[in-house]
């Protein structure tokens, strides 16, 4: 047992969300804006922040503002909501001064992706390099964070799971953003009660529930958690046709936003409309314009989405 | 006109060495081993020293390192050979960064590949991001680096080319590696006499020299500049036949090499066998042993390529 | 609606068995093993059998072998099992010529894969496909049959249900084999009580049923319908716990026999070791030799397959 | 040696047309137009006609009416040409069909691509698979067809050459279409004078040429055999620019017509416009309507395509 634990031996899913981060109009961090952020997670209920990742842009960002922005979530946060720092980088040294950094400003955990430009080739030289990590801040679980269209590393999760528990003292779970629902569930059985299992696509949350799963970290919590939370509560109480009618809405509300950008601009174009403004994204990614945003809103209000309270 | 030229109308091919970036046992940089790589490139006639991008490991080096590893060429190059700095992170700040430095460094070029964790979707990105790039060293030549293998950004360059022209002041080219002879083939038309197009696959610098290219950058000069120089001195002498036996002993020792740990930690062990000796690669790569040092040896030997002095 | 429908509004999941086609010792069809493939399937419970598909080898087989096939097996099936035939081919006159040809043998039902090396490049180009293949048969049920892996073909099912069930006016529904759960799940609530979504691929077929799946194919009841049986049935009970245990067994045998020739040159082998002996596979597949079905069939033992009674 | 020879030692290149196969307005056999189309290649001097194959639309056709195309193409080539015949299938008993036939019909030779929906997953099984075929027609020359965009069969050609040709007593050589000119120069290097390397991809003739290849294979020449037959000419007599100039006008040729259906629909239309009329293609593919070849015709007239008489 490694000190991360979301998941109950109930029924119950913790909702993580894979917060923003929050742009001025020119690019730079708006760090004013993560008191709303935090804010709102705590009001609707999610278990924790999950910053720095693939919704946090985290890759696009100088690591001083990677570290700029992980102080200032540690400092909102003040207790009431966990701090995951995500520390992954194509550089391991970089990493790990991030890591260590999360320790000291107060992080509850950390989390990597694989380096993403030189990649591993084998489970073992993956699990060295989570391994090197974990080891920079030793007194932080460590999660990895499965997601191989932005790595380009296909090892499977299962069989990562498998080496790095034995390897990496620290070894808390594995975040799991991948739509192949066989390796998930291998995790999921090889997990037990020991580790988690993170679910990562929000397409999946109620098949995975189903299958086991009770622990999600997702950027659509941003701007549809209340929206995940009653149709898990459903599932919970054994309405399974609601709580398939609400996974339903989900994704066409998903679906939708991603045509306005992919799952990272359109989302947090959406999460602009619902909830708090975070900007645009960075460049190489393309945000959706005034007009855009209009149809967007107009899509997601016709779906009922924001109309009814998401 | 760029600044940035070696081609010219002649038959000459202009080879440019993508150096590996030298490690001591404990995987910190060994600086004081530039000034043997600097001086064995200026002694068999390297046009140029391109640093920190794919051999060099440069995305498995922290920002401060490529900083210290761009000053530390610039430094021993000393007028004799150009220095020519890959910038390209996966954070455009932090790209923009060490653009600014490699201009304050004395560098005579940047280059960069495309952001690789999150991708520019279009040609429009991708160039918007070259742009953000150039700007923050708005004296030196820019060269766009395509290597979709590692970036996974797939989009031709020749397209890139043919927008980045027009909306990058300092647009010097473009740096080719890709086994697409047909996209290479296009660049060249495309390019003119207007801009570079270095070839970034050793085994194709005869067919791509006959195609009309005459620049070409690669890892492979680090230990067979020499024979590369001789079979394109064939080339231009009209001796075909001669300059087809080199390359295909340039093939075979790159194939052989390849199987010591891919075409980077088999490259670089095979530098160390033949010329300076740089260490081994960092993780997530994995460096032969020892054993397997002595095999690839006995290999490359028992091909001739050890014995000719290559 | 359109004639077949194993799906109820009750619980059950109805399995269909995708069956492998008998060979000879010198690779010649044998056509007498059918009557006992069809009693065993007969004997526990399997709704139907789909030949000629993928298990069945239907693309290595010729034009006149797969009509004999259809022949047997409507022969033997007499009325205790349905038979549907796979006409999939890469051309469309075939397909239509095996079309044809099922009506007349007295099939239940056919389908098809999207042709296969000429490959249509919309789902418009799809569904006219399929449609000219239905046209041919036009008493018989038409099911797509959506196998990414081995057809290239990578629109998305649900996108192809939504306009063939308009196009084409015997359309049944959709086979689905391929892990994204994402797009699966999207089938299931766009076919409503309308269409049928089978199940293709059996370690989803839980997780698929707690998403409101009915139905399943697979080749993987050739040796394990009776394990999938008692799972579901375990599932209806709402033993949850037991049917996740009989699930992961799978899992484990699946995995298991794919490490003896892939998932059907190893579950071929394994259903000789286990029910009816079917020989082995045509090439370009390789089945595994004596020894190795040795090693496969202690592996199976030791998990405790074979002894159970499967 | 094969018997299958087109390559001299000295500089000349020979042309084999993948001729298409002509279609009537219903979509049948337009055989009466075979004769247009052997006389169009006599008279500008292609060396064979490979019937059947990716520009033949073979995989779309019954094995009954490949056949009568074979018998067709044989009788009035009348000795004029050479009749090499695709026999490949995803069935190896219908290729074998298909390579008796054409041995019987009096072709030169015959070929195939790898079986393309069950898949080879070694060199060894595909050098099988080939011998398979071979053996069917074993007075006439094997060449495996390589085209991994088709076929998803990956394997290098080189190490299908380099196994293929001790173990099919009539291996002649490879057709090698596709873009990886590093595989394509060691076909080259490894058939020494005793096989063919037939290029099959018609933007890399003039590189392949420089890099020694002698022979070309394609659908291009349906249409612009004249123009490469000139290119060449040119780059025979040393007049390199010449020879550059005109395989960038077949590239722009190439480039316009992809545009209208891709490589084989839009390169059918355009030889209805440039040559012999064989109508449209078979679904699953779509070719160009009415309006669009008009704007296909205009823009090839405004390359100086059609006026130059090609």
């Amino acid at each position: 047992m490694t000190g991360l634990r979301y998941s109950t031996d109930g029924p119950d899913m913790a909702l993580l969300t894979a917060v923003f981060t929050p742009f001025t109009e020119t690019g730079g961090l708006a760090l004013d804006t993560v008191q709303k952020q935090a804010d709102d997670l705590v009001a609707w209920g999610s278990a924790a922040a999950y910053i720095g990742g693939t919704a946090g842009e985290g890759a696009s960002l100088s690591t001083e503002e990677r570290m700029a922005l992980a102080e200032r979530w540690c400092e909102v946060a003040d207790g009431r909501l966990d701090v995951i720092v995500h520390v992954g980088h194509s550089s391991l040294v970089e990493a790990r001064r991030l890591a260590a950094h999360a320790e000291s400003a107060g992080a509850k955990a950390i989390s990597a992706v694989a380096p993403y430009f030189h990649r591993p080739e084998t489970v073992a030289a993956l699990v060295d390099a989570c391994a090197a990590i974990a080891d920079a801040a030793p007194g932080l679980p460590f999660t990895y964070y499965h997601i191989p269209s932005m790595t380009g590393v296909n090892l499977r999760a299962s069989d990562v799971l498998l080496v790095a528990r034995d390897k990496i003292p620290t070894f808390a779970g594995v975040k799991f953003a991948h739509n192949d629902m066989v390796d998930l569930q291998r995790c999921l059985h090889l997990a037990g009660g020991q580790h988690e299992v993170f679910v990562g696509v929000a397409k999946l949350v109620l098949a995975a529930w189903q299958s086991g799963a009770r622990a999600a970290i997702g950027s659509v919590y941003n701007f549809a958690g209340p929206l995940f939370r009653r149709l898990l509560d459903h599932a919970v109480r054994g309405e399974l046709a609601e709580a398939r009618a609400g996974q339903q809405l989900a994704q066409q509300v998903i679906d939708t936003a991603a045509r306005y950008g992919g799952e990272l601009a359109g989302f947090k174009a959406l999460g602009a409309l619902s909830g708090v403004d975070c900007g645009g994204c960075r460049p190489p990614l393309v945000s959706p314009g005034p007009e855009q945003l209009a149809l967007l809103r107009a899509e997601v209000t016709e779906l009922g989405f924001l109309d009814t309270g998401h």
